[in-house]
């Protein structure tokens, strides 16, 4: 006898009692999201570093393949999804859910196309799991220091490609205790290669226990059980109790990245915006400001360890950074993270005016419905210049992208792509890329597709 | 500025001031050993399923090397090192040094040969850094449900690949750092084949954290500060203060295995046989024993997690099992781990009256000198047939291997290879195989080796 947590996953895997492609609208935009970053990221160092490692790892074919083994597949694809920190985010869990089960999942399917079909539905199962093992870990594995990403992502990510291979229950039962085996990676590691590097690690790590557990690779038929991936990767407590947890699978709680920085910089970043419209509105130059503060609800900032960034990665970590870069430029892109950028004098001097102040309380996770943020401006008398606050920032479930923003987020993307890599692809390409990925008739000859 | 911890092993590794090779005595036996082991373990189903993925990987080289990515190497040698729970302990740290860190070597080398003559002190400095992170760790760590073996393992592999490469302190400490967001491992694996892949994986993820960094990549400078490396894989208590700990670079501490199942039934293993041994003298048959306990200090049988063996690899974590073998066939050795093995119905009686005690107390790791294993065993009608103990066992650091056991366990190994794939390699060939792997001229042309 296994958990139920274990036997209700598995069977999850193995029953898969999910819609068809048809009824799962967000996969789709998931992919697309995703595959966009992929792109912007290709040519990021680390990607480029990473790749050096794997003989063939830096020429992605017309399909999204790759000349190297499936796992170095995923761990280029994984690492490049969020090599600029702009991929979409799992609230519940504190995770970056689709940069790993993509990565697996497209890894899988470019040395077995025919299993292209099954792929939509195996976003669905991944991100399911990825959803309940978050709930039941709870927001205090991330406050330990955990980074969620990468510790939920193999399990995630080895769930969807046991569903793409059809495993049974027993066999996605090693899958996952094989995925548990290989969970790890440090917030100690933000701001550094190695933060997007652990994504790909996830996405890698739960390709390989799915083809490990295909190839009858025993473990553990109880991985949930005690002394078991719950009790070792748990914080000081627990969340939901894993005997009752929902295994969601809508998009409820993913929000899209609109800014291509850390996810706890995007409420102080659109409350600095609306902030900024407020000033421009009452004629308020920016330098009467003397001291704003940037108010957030407990355990806001903990991902935000760096207050003096001096490379580019770093400033996707730095709150004050952020919040000056909206206050002063009115938008935050991919050009605020180049290296030169975080030395801008300007930047630097408001940087030296902002506090990023959380509230007193217990940290409760991300998702923060009806716990706004807020920004208090004051001039050097102490006089109020702005006090605005923001609830659902642009990107947020409650604060859904628009079809227009996905698109300008997929063509910044493909723009910043032929910058970085002088490789260019315009969005109707892109379009049919990702469509190419997702279709039945992947990489099939045409003559025998319809056999 | 970094923790004390940092410093002082990045410093090892960069500056390895240990001793050359020559005065490295326990480094020979310590790779002939492990290397018997991988013969050994080589075409366990466990080996055979996880070379399946690697195209390439089950054809190993003359040289010890393979067509395939380094990584795949080290993940392969790794495992089949560990395949039959036959390779070397490290007391303190409660792991399997050898098997990650010769892995994570060999799998360096294969690609670049001249740096061979690097290879004995590379496997020092790895061996220091397992030993100093589990003295800080303590038992706790492993009476949480790590597997240490595959937590500490990647660092330490990664320190030795890190020695090998000549990273600097900075790059040294990246690979600290891309190995820590790899560490993982459960004992709840323990008893499939999940549990010599761990340490496979080890080795795998040492060698990839010291190529990323030699590489560039970049990751946190200090892994061993707060929320770092020992307070995420910490247990209730710790062990040394880090800031103190010594850096062993001697074997004092290791315990070569003279029978190949769970460390934790040597003792009980030994202490059957000076048992049976007396049982023998006296004249006393097996039969005339009503009931048998086995009583070791406490967290002795931690990792002894079966209590009815269903196949031959979970015999290697039942106490009483391998306590029924010793005292029925005066030795346990590698046929007794065969699935039709664990069945034997006279085995299986005299499990029925074995009991395995721990002692009342605190569990304080595996060194336990001065603690000894007591084996009591009455008849029916309570009267007592023998009470004896042991406290060093054969291979332990106190009682170490003679030359002869040494030699014997290495032919047995080869034997067993042969046996199970149908290749030989001789005593002669097997030496002149380890002397290669270890030697400046490694696969260098003959020619050109004096120039």
């Amino acid at each position: 006898m296994t958990t139920p947590f274990t036997a209700r996953l598995t069977e999850l895997i193995a029953a898969a009692p999910l819609h068809s492609p048809d009824s799962l609208p967000y996969v789709r935009p998931a992919f697309e999201d995703t595959l966009a970053v992929v792109f912007a990221g290709w040519g990021e160092p680390v990607t480029r570093r990473v790749a050096a490692l794997y003989p063939g790892g830096a020429e992605m074919r017309p399909d999204g393949s790759f000349p190297v083994h499936p796992e170095a597949a995923a761990l280029l694809l994984g690492t490049a999804a969020h090599a600029l920190d702009y991929d979409d985010v799992q609230l519940t869990s504190c995770t970056h859910p689709s940069a790993p089960i993509v990565a697996a999942l497209l890894g899988a399917v470019q040395s077995e196309p025919e299993l292209a079909p099954r792929t939509t539905t195996a976003y669905g199962v991944g991100l399911a799991a990825n959803v309940g093992l978050g709930r039941v870990l709870g927001f205090s594995h991330y406050e330990k220091g955990w980074h969620a990403t990468s510790t939920i992502g193999p399990l995630a990510a080895a769930a969807a490609v046991a569903y793409l291979y059809g495993l049974g229950p027993a066999d996605a039962g090693h899958a996952l205790a094989l995925a548990a085996a290989q969970a790890g990676g440090l917030q100690r590691n933000f701001g550094a290669m190695a933060k997007p590097l652990q994504a790909g690690l996830a996405g890698c790590a739960g390709l390989r226990a799915a083809q490990l557990a295909r190839c009858g690779l025993t473990a553990d038929a109880d991985v949930f059980g005690a002394k078991g991936y719950f009790d070792l990767y748990g914080g000081a407590e627990r969340g939901e109790d894993p005997d009752d947890v929902e295994f969601a699978i809508d998009a409820g709680e993913i929000s899209v990245k609109l800014y291509p920085c850390c996810y706890q910089t995007h409420r102080p970043i659109a409350v600095a915006l609306q902030a900024r419209e407020h000033l421009h509105r009452e004629g308020i130059a920016l330098e009467r400001i003397a001291a704003i503060d940037v108010v957030a609800p407990p355990g806001s900032y903990l991902p935000l360890r760096v207050e003096d960034p001096s490379i580019g990665s770093e400033g996707k970590f730095c709150g004050a950074y952020t919040v000056a870069c909206a206050l002063i430029d009115g938008m935050v892109g991919l050009s605020h993270f180049e290296d030169e950028s975080v030395r801008r004098p300007e930047v630097r001097a408001l940087m030296e005016r902002i506090r990023m102040i959380e509230r007193e309380g217990k940290p409760d996770g991300l998702l923060r419905r009806g716990s706004p943020v807020e920004l208090i401006a004051r001039d050097a008398d102490g006089g109020l210049l702005v006090h605005t606050e923001v609830l659902a920032y642009p990107g947020s479930p409650d604060n859904p992208p628009t079809a227009a923003q996905r698109e300008a987020k997929v063509r910044d993307c493909l723009a910043y792509y032929e910058r970085r890599t002088g490789n260019g692809i315009d969005y109707e390409n892109f379009q049919a890329f990702v469509a190419g990925l997702l279709s039945p008739a992947r990489r099939m000859p045409r003559a025998a597709a319809g056999d």
